[in-house]
């Protein structure tokens, strides 16, 4: 059966943003040195239509992420928009303009009703109201086969960990602190049975994959 | 001059202890997962004065930090013993018995005056009542130019950390989850310059050295 796997950048004191996030600081305070091991990367920029970029130890962490993929779930912060129902006259398509990186269908855990809404190359963002394991059964179905991809934030990540979900959990550790924000493993105690199988170390970064052995 | 190096445990979601210390279980509920890496070493059964042990990646990360060391300080609580004053007709002696692994003399961070305690080995154990930074400039003076060790617990690391005193960091990440508990970096937000310098990564622990570059 295809895979969840949660993909998720936290810094040292466990934080994947800081503090006061919003619309227009969707990180929050400090929240974008947790990922600035990633922008100068090849690998991304080139997911992201960008030119150049360097190619390093966290490349091939970088790729195979991103290889066999066929969905992806995230929450609704991280589909962003302001909190609250949908507007019907001016809605949101998300952070990434017109041809967003993701190229499969996405599923957007919310609890305000919208119609899908189709965007270029391929991104079909699906709004589910009915809870993560309605998001995941409709992404697996829509990943034919491949895996499917838990792109975050902290909340939606910490209910598919805490329901058991989540089959392989790789944590980008940035060796900085933010202080305060949002945590990532808020209220989650238990990684049933996800254990650390592979590690790859970089002066930016500390790349941890959790998997079931 | 010689360096403060802080060596401290970690959980993933960055706990030193579990909850509900107390002195029959010092290290809380589910605190001692965050120490199960450490146990098999030879290097660390040896420093306890027990034969055997295995060599792995972590035998020479724990000898470094056990080497060039000529005083150590620890908070009150990793020293051991109820809260409250001390008891002079029965005084509390530590975890370790009569020969503690340091051999060399002790600092301990405390609000409670106390004639220090000569125990064998080289093991003396001094208690300061006058702050953190009286402790450091005691140990220093003790170490005779050898390093000084901040052995923990949180407290104390917090207090160092915060006022920027801290000159090499050594963080065991320990890849499980504790769910509550006493948190390394509380109220820490600023490393004062403490870089990630080097990764020591294997399956049971990941090994985070900070220093200034």
């Amino acid at each position: 059966m295809s895979k969840l796997r949660l993909k998720i950048a936290m810094s040292l004191d466990g934080f994947v943003a800081g503090p006061e996030q919003s619309v227009q600081n969707p990180l929050g305070i400090g929240g974008m040195r947790v990922h600035e091991w990633v922008f100068p990367l090849k690998a991304w920029r080139s997911e992201m239509g960008m030119q150049g970029g360097e190619t390093n130890e966290s490349s091939a962490v970088v790729e195979e992420l991103n290889a066999n993929l066929g969905a992806t779930i995230m929450g609704r912060n991280m589909f962003g928009g302001h909190p609250g129902p949908w507007d019907a006259a001016k809605p949101w398509t998300g952070w990434w303009g017109a041809n967003p990186p993701y190229h499969h269908p996405v599923f957007v855990l919310t609890h305000h009703p919208r119609e899908p809404l189709v965007l270029e190359g391929g991104n079909t963002f699906t709004f589910v109201t009915d809870g993560i394991e309605s998001a995941l059964e409709q992404a697996r179905r829509a990943a034919g086969g491949k895996d499917v991809s838990l792109a975050g934030g902290a909340k939606a990540a910490q209910q598919y960990l805490a329901a058991g979900l989540v089959d392989e959990m790789h944590v980008h550790l940035a060796p900085v602190l933010l202080g305060e924000g949002e945590r990532l493993f808020e209220g989650v105690a238990d990684l049933h049975g996800l254990t650390l199988v592979r590690t790859v170390a970089t002066p930016k970064v500390t790349h941890l994959k959790f998997a079931r052995p």
